[in-house]
């Protein structure tokens, strides 16, 4: 009988997240039957979305990680094979590899063409979050060349992906990010204007930095920072609701003044989005930021954190702020 | 020499317009010039939109009118001829028909095509209001048969548009208006729900008229009605901002509870505007809404009030509701 770990939601979150929400388990996994697999986690992602995510107390919690085949009765999938998928805070998961239903339920792939690039990228810029800036960006802001972009969550997975896309677009960029060191490197990433957000007076450097007003806002913020950025916004400027990690902890919604107003005199279009409704383009998203990173036009970070036993201590400290890049969980 | 009468703006909107707000002014009007008409106000408009539009003091108050030539050197618009045009609250208004750039200022158009309509109707069903439901729920709520579709001010000139447009393309209509009459009304324009606003619990209306939640929503008013309703968006929702009609009158933006949450979890689509960005379609907007009144599918009511004197106190009724369908100034 081999053994797996999971940890599980053990109450539901109020407010930040906190040890006793979180409990570890161990099952035992029975015998493969034909179709099926044993992936062991390699690396496991968290991020910052599983908190506002609702799900119910007792199942495990969610989230995407690569792992290596170790038992097969699945052609497709021999042993030593790089697989990622939707399989939870798992250390070791048994699965139907053949079963079309089930693998959807996870989205099972194979982790392949990265070339000498490490597997962790699958759930970073090459995986969900560079999907999150690629789409999320692209299709919602539709940037022009010339246009003035603005970022907050800048040193984050998805922040430093969206300001060297837009880079790429030929808009300017500003970002904004939580230290010094993020700054830095946010800025070596190219873009035009970075503030540190805890310091800078966020109206102030908008003035200084977008004097013109800003043609597009990707917000992975929300919160005060982002009722600031709305009276900063031109005239037919499009706004992406990426995420809300400022208010993610609230334990209701928080009172901040009326948007709608400014939405309609600046005739802004704003739009909220989860980036799975782009599944079925993530091979072609995937595709062009490979190239960008091979032709050296997108660069990324990522902050590897070691041990299973230590996923909820890292979330936590993600949602703190405790990343550069992409948060990884090395098993 | 000709004397006219305008209105102007004698001290900035601070909380509900007041007497103190407007001042009648008399001023003469110079000879005429080749290619200048004189017309004098047949029909006036008072909408809404005038309270949120930040104009200067001592110009003359904004707003279109339907007016009849009076003088003429512009055999293109003969003495009789019938005009309208955003030249303001003026009873009489001496304009250059043939100046490219005067004549776009205040988009001076002939009042044709109508018909045995009244030319009023080209300041309501068939002008600016009837155009901003057309093109301002078409374009950006992208109705589909079969969905669901909230609209407030629903016996208003636009909201009642709205509502008629999306019946007959094959959505479910939600309204809101403020009195028993004006709901009477609305329900006999075909809208499956109508609830007065005054008097119903806007959340349980909705979650009995909308058990799976609403596609679309038109907002007219804005305020607490919004975050009310935003709470029952269906996922992939779109928001029309068209209006905010319950808080033009604030002194500063009321607190209310964060919109970006909902928009991100349920991945709505938000976008204001102002109908102007379509003037190059209205000619297609006014046919079809022609076309649709002539066939009776698109019902419209007016409440003309009496006398150039007494736009400030019509105009001041408008905003508290005083109007059924379209307000219309006699002059």
């Amino acid at each position: 009988m081999v053994k797996a770990k999971k940890w599980i939601l053990a109450a539901e979150f109020a407010g930040e997240p906190k040890d006793s929400n979180f409990k570890l388990v161990e099952e035992d996994l029975r015998a493969l039957k034909d179709g099926e697999i044993i992936c062991d986690a390699v690396y496991l992602s968290v991020d910052p979305y599983m908190r506002a995510h609702v799900f119910p107390v007792g199942s495990c919690i969610i989230g995407e990680q690569v792992a290596r085949v170790t038992e097969s009765k699945n052609a497709d999938y021999p042993v030593g094979c790089l697989v990622q998928m939707y399989s939870g805070w798992r250390s070791r998961t048994l699965i139907n590899a053949a079963n079309k239903t089930a693998t959807e339920a996870v989205h099972l792939l194979k982790v392949t063409d990265l070339g000498k690039l490490e597997p962790s990228l699958a759930l970073g810029i090459l995986g969900m979050p560079g999907m999150t800036a690629y789409f999320g960006f692209l299709e919602l802001c539709q940037p022009k060349a010339g246009e003035t972009v603005l970022v907050n969550g800048a040193a984050g997975a998805v922040g430093s992906a969206v300001g060297q896309i837009a880079k790429i677009k030929g808009c300017k960029v500003i970002g904004f990010a939580g230290s010094k060191e993020k700054c830095d490197w946010v800025k070596s990433l190219g873009f035009d204007h970075v503030f540190n957000y805890k310091e800078a007076d966020i109206n102030k450097s908008l003035k200084e930095a977008a004097p013109d007003g800003i043609d597009c806002y990707f917000d992975n913020v929300g919160g005060s920072f982002t009722s600031k950025a709305l009276q900063h916004m031109k005239e037919f400027g499009r706004i992406s609701v990426c995420g809300g990690i400022s208010v993610y902890n609230d334990t209701k919604p928080a009172l901040t003044p009326d948007a709608f107003m400014t939405i309609l005199s600046q005739q802004l279009r704003v739009e909220g989005f989860i980036v799975t409704r782009w599944w079925n383009r993530f091979p072609e998203g995937k595709a062009v930021m490979k190239k960008w990173i091979d032709e050296g036009k997108i660069k990324y970070r990522e902050t590897v954190k070691e041990g299973f036993e230590n996923m909820p201590q890292i979330f936590m400290s993600l949602l703190k702020g405790a990343n550069i890049g992409k948060m990884i969980v090395k098993a």
